[in-house]
């Protein structure tokens, strides 16, 4: 529920898997929405399927590999796409469409990160040629497919992982009534004119012209009608399948403003800016686990205070050990990827380890990596933190065969002076490299034991 | 030299100060190229000034600090734009249009990152009044101005800092021949013309259309011309200088096809594309520094080849320690800003003090911090990492003290083992986390001892 509500609200939500209870809201959500608008009274449910055309070979990006497929935090960004896709319970079926060539790829991506509601079409020669393929399949005419025709279908891009479920109700909600709709943004820079010579013929009025962006949806007898419509000249060069819609069913799409959350990933900056969106989401959420939630364990209690006060823009949230087993999947089912784990009790590691047996018994997240934090005190003016280091040692060897679960574990030694002051330095140095090492997710500091 | 080749290849420069010797080169190049496309025979050298509008408040980033102020690796987004236009040591003077209210600031980063050329201007309310303004102060009618009025002016924004010294000479040349010129990109999303009802009403033909991007030139004379004829309906509501130019004055400009590069930081996830971009240009090399570059000193000739074969996108080069203190400026001038301080010498740290003293002494960049990695050898077998921990806890202290001064330390322990395998694997483990900490340049991280 949390999760539906966050999908609609101002906070960027990083999507989860689909929880049946939440599709159910979903659902039910979507159906009002689209009553609301007008679309069709009482609630019989619209059946909506997604073409995603993913068979581009990305020359844009500088880089061999098509950039629906390149890595952003070691996962192929139609995977997030698609992630996103599947937060829409209400969507019947995703239809993805890729070049022959890498279906086995796109095969394997879907079984690694048991992406559901998918069906693979190959790709045509071109964008225009490549959604027909996709239309063709849902099309009720298709002997041995489980597919069936939808009422509306979404158009959307593999390289645009970041939109709300909210734009995708507007522009079906828009199409329902239109026809087709889609989403626009205002204009970046000027658009201007050329003329034969290379020179400016004229320049556009920003104000009076938008960028066209997906998601896009129509009604399926529109936009199918209009591709077997449609001339080899269009199925060419063509771009836009709103201009589709108008040219040849004479449909004026509804345009829907959209957020900038639904830019495409064009170039190379785009997927430094994708993986800097992505950590920041998942870096969002730490849970401090400890022995015990009782407030004898004051020193957990005393980190979990200045983790709060420092990372201000993190919600910090603590978890007693004994019961954490059974609660683990359901804490990152509700998107976090991030455990400080307590360490007090002799011998040292004991509480790491209980929480890296859970983690490994859980079926947790094959989505994102994990991040734990093995937290340590000890007093500095007693012993030297090189001593604590010597037991702690074996944390390297754990982190390695961690690491091939998708958990990124390191160490921190923190002072636990006599001292107040320098007790509150230490934890508040303590929590700026928690941040940092959430933050940054960077695997080849696995292993490391950090002094604060 | 190396720089000037740099600025027109392929690969991304990092603009470096302005060094006399490399200026001589740049003006030569530059009167060339502008004497072989024709615009002036004998090489006569052309007047060239610089207006960057800086005024705007950055409303679509959705941050309080407009974006031209906005911090990327701790120095502000038009540092770096001021840092690319010096690289043009032909550009006489560089014009900031600031609001009243950001002057102050504006001059403190002028002063702490030592530009030169520029003078400051206050803005107007709209783009176009803040750049008439800009030209205003360069018109030669102007009491008491150490300006005078150059041939050719380019218009800039502030928020464009990754463009090549070759975008600036092409479109400087553009314009002394045809009175105007702009830089074009490719359109990425369709541009699409609403009606008054919120619905389609036409889509543009992408391939016909160009998004405009910046640098732009012009004759002098004709934009001034053409901003004092301008009505106010164009200085309140216009956008495009080039469309000014052919209203006013009937210029033509010419349309020059630019590089990806020429983006605009537009939203937040440009500033996560911005820093990703200079972190990485910054970690393309790395400096070795040993005590001796004779051949006995075989574990850092082992490093250095391991670096070279694990980190094959970055340059590796090496530098004996006694003659580095008149290098190292050079070094850095060379724009390299990663160190690894190879210590073999007891008592421990003795090199890496030696380099720190050399930084402090050198009047090093304060453009970039610059990423020292102290190494340190033993062989596991015989000590615990631990015990040498304990020797090199002082780094700490150390770190905090050279962290104001912009450098970021961190210490490394390499096993030396005798297994030749083990060796390897260690110091491959060494270079990975190497690569990562200059990746990274996170400063929570400093003063850490890490173990490969």
């Amino acid at each position: 529920m949390e999760q539906g509500l966050r999908g609609g609200g101002s906070r960027p939500a990083e999507p989860g898997p689909c929880l049946s209870s939440q599709c159910g809201a979903d659902q039910a959500a979507s159906v009002s929405l689209l009553s609301a608008a007008g679309a069709e009274p009482g609630s019989r449910t619209l059946a909506v399927a997604a073409v995603l055309p993913a068979g581009g070979c990305g020359e844009r990006m500088g880089v061999p590999t098509p950039k629906q497929f390149c890595p952003v935090l070691e996962r192929p960004l139609i995977s997030y796409t698609l992630q996103a896709m599947e937060r829409a319970c209400w969507i019947k079926d995703i239809i993805v469409v890729v070049t022959g060539e890498n279906m086995e790829a796109m095969e394997n991506i879907i079984k690694k990160y048991k992406h559901k509601r998918i069906s693979l079409v190959e790709a045509g020669v071109t964008r225009h040629r490549s959604i027909f393929n996709g239309l063709k399949a849902l099309a009720d005419n298709q002997p041995n497919s489980r597919l069936s025709k939808p009422e509306v279908v979404i158009i959307h891009d593999a390289v645009r992982p970041f939109f709300e479920e909210d734009i995708l109700l507007k522009v079906v909600t828009a199409a329902k009534e239109h026809g087709a709709a889609g989403a626009v943004r205002p204009l970046v820079s000027t658009v201007i004119s050329p003329s034969a010579d290379g020179c400016l013929d004229h320049s556009l009025e920003r104000a009076r012209h938008r960028a066209s962006e997906m998601p896009q949806a129509f009604l399926f007898d529109v936009i199918y009608e209009a591709y077997q419509q449609c001339s080899d000249y269009d199925l060419e060069f063509g771009t836009e399948c709103l201009q589709l819609a108008l040219k040849y069913c004479h449909i004026k799409a509804k345009l829907v403003e959209g957020s900038p959350d639904l830019w495409k990933v064009t170039y190379k900056r785009d997927l430094y800016a994708a993986e800097s969106i992505i950590k920041e989401r998942i870096s969002q959420e730490i849970c401090i686990v400890m022995d015990t939630k009782e407030n004898k364990e004051h020193i957990s209690h005393l980190l979990e205070e200045v983790l709060k006060t420092e990372l201000n823009h993190i919600h910090v949230r603590s978890q007693a050990l004994y019961n954490a087993g059974s609660d683990i999947q359901h804490i990152i089912l509700e998107q976090c990827y991030n455990f400080v784990c307590v360490n007090v009790k002799e011998p040292d590691f004991q509480e790491t380890q209980k929480l890296m047996s859970m983690l490994e018994e859980s079926n947790f997240s094959i989505l994102y990596s994990i991040v734990v934090v093995s937290v340590h005190f000890l007093d500095f003016k007693f012993a030297s933190p090189s001593q604590k280091m010597e037991s702690l040692m074996c944390i390297r060897e754990f982190a390695k065969k961690m690491k091939k679960r998708k958990v990124l574990l390191y160490g921190l030694i923190i002072n636990y002076s006599q001292d107040e002051q320098k007790l509150q330095e230490s934890l508040r140095q303590g929590a700026i490299i928690i941040a940092a090492l959430i933050k940054e997710r960077n695997s080849a500091l696995i292993g490391q034991l950090l002094v604060a």
